[in-house]
């Protein structure tokens, strides 16, 4: 039987590759690569030097696709369902990938970034094409370091504080309000620079560009007297690269 | 000038251990290893065989010392206070090993299970030698894999749904009701089996002990169906080993 190994390979350095993750990348036949198109070839890049480092050449094939749009002006109510559709275009993707390109008694294995538990579609596609039935495959998956775990530990902070929960939401999700019932939120695929809208409140940012790279951004400080800050770097480096990725814990202070 | 590493050490499988992990280990002059008490001796033992696989014998000195005992008498209300008491006391420890034991131009570090951010005292503590003033030094956190991160990875399923959000939090808040606005919820630090609390309701389990240990368990389910399952194995496994740590997701269904 084929077999699949999604392995979480960190968010940016190298380095925060597990030890289990190397053991997978060298047990692997086929990687198959989905480029996001020119802009985060960056992305694309990391994978290749994470193969180069550790697994010897020749010892593996490598597939690339590239992968479909997604509909990005689907906003509001109507985002749920854009992302079902690209899930399912994902879907036939990798399910012709993997029929076409993994022979019956190979491993395949999908380099997945950060950790493959947040904010990933990689399992629920493998899912997906499971349910359909068209080809079978055992898999297993590599957790790795999430952008959020790098985040805090560059920041050199917790989390959450002693005895409390933590929440980690979208910017999409702060849009509509500071959750309920936690002080601290973290928040990841944020176009909009949300944490603007809480300038006004007692609240603590930590935040990170491009964490784990030689791009790496990180400002903390009072919301009131970072946010501006914050906005204006935002924009000169993704000016500067193209693109780009943050994520950010906001920490409010109890009320006093 | 001393530095240390706050290093994470993963939540059981010593393969969880990343590459900047192990440079770290490498770079160390003197490794503290706090004991807390025969009970949990596996969880120094690992810290030991992690050692041994991965630094050179007589490359480092290793300084153990006796955790001080928590009160965990004081309930309710009085957790926090309690937590802050024994926090201060290991900090008094932390700063006389730091002192007697690191040489002024030395490397030291503290093994941190799973990932220094969530629900560990070391970065608080390290904080408050530094307020203190007496001893200074620089340090560095190096996230691990979490429990968390080892859960869900070993049940395949994300953390959180699409576009939506996911609480992190401990068994004590958890029984004071389930979190406003998510839907997903993981519970750490849980010795009452919270999750029974909420079996009448549409809420999938996803538990685990011992994750990634030899010794792991894992369960999933509807909880209505596995509530009481878990319940037995969980005393059973306590019973036998003399000590449990188990981590679970609740993942509740829409009302429909
Ligand atoms: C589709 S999600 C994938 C998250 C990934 N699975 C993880 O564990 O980090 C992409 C979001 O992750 C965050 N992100 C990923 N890598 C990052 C990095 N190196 N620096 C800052 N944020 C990052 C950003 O919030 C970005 O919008
Ligand atoms: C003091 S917290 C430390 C958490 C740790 N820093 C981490 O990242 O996993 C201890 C709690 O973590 C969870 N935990 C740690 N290791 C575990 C394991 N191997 N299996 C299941 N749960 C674990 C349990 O919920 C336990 O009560």
């Amino acid at each position: 039987m084929r077999k699949i190994h999604v392995i979480g390979i960190g968010a940016g350095d190298p380095d925060q590759l597990t030890l289990q993750a190397v053991k997978a990348l060298r047990s692997t036949d086929v990687f198959f690569i989905l480029d996001k198109g020119e802009l985060k070839s960056d992305l694309v890049q990391l994978r290749r030097d994470i193969l180069d480092a550790h697994v010897p050449e020749g010892a593996y094939r490598l597939v690339e696709a590239r992968d479909p749009e997604r509909d990005r002006s689907a906003g509001g109510a109507a985002y749920s369902p854009a992302v079902g559709d690209w899930r399912s275009a994902r879907a036939g993707i990798y399910e012709r990938l993997i029929v076409e390109d993994l022979g019956e008694d190979e491993t395949g294995a999908f380099l997945v970034w950060g950790d493959p538990a947040l904010y990933d579609s990689t399992l629920g596609i493998l899912e997906e094409i499971l349910d359909r039935g068209g080809v079978t495959f055992s898999y297993d998956v590599v957790p790795g370091i999430s952008s959020v775990s790098a985040l805090v530990a560059r920041h050199r902070t917790g989390l959450n504080r002693v005895g409390r929960p933590v929440q980690i939401t979208t910017g999409r999700r702060l849009a509509e309000g500071f959750p309920d019932g936690v002080d601290d939120v973290v928040v990841m695929l944020d176009a909009h620079q949300t944490f603007r809208q809480y300038a006004d409140q007692d609240i603590d940012i930590y935040w990170g560009a491009y964490i784990g790279t030689p791009d790496e951004i990180l400002v903390s400080g009072p919301l009131a007297e970072t946010a501006q800050h914050i906005e204006r770097l935002r924009a000169q480096a993704r000016e500067r690269k193209g693109w780009i990725m943050d994520t950010y814990l906001l920490r409010r202070h109890p009320r006093g």
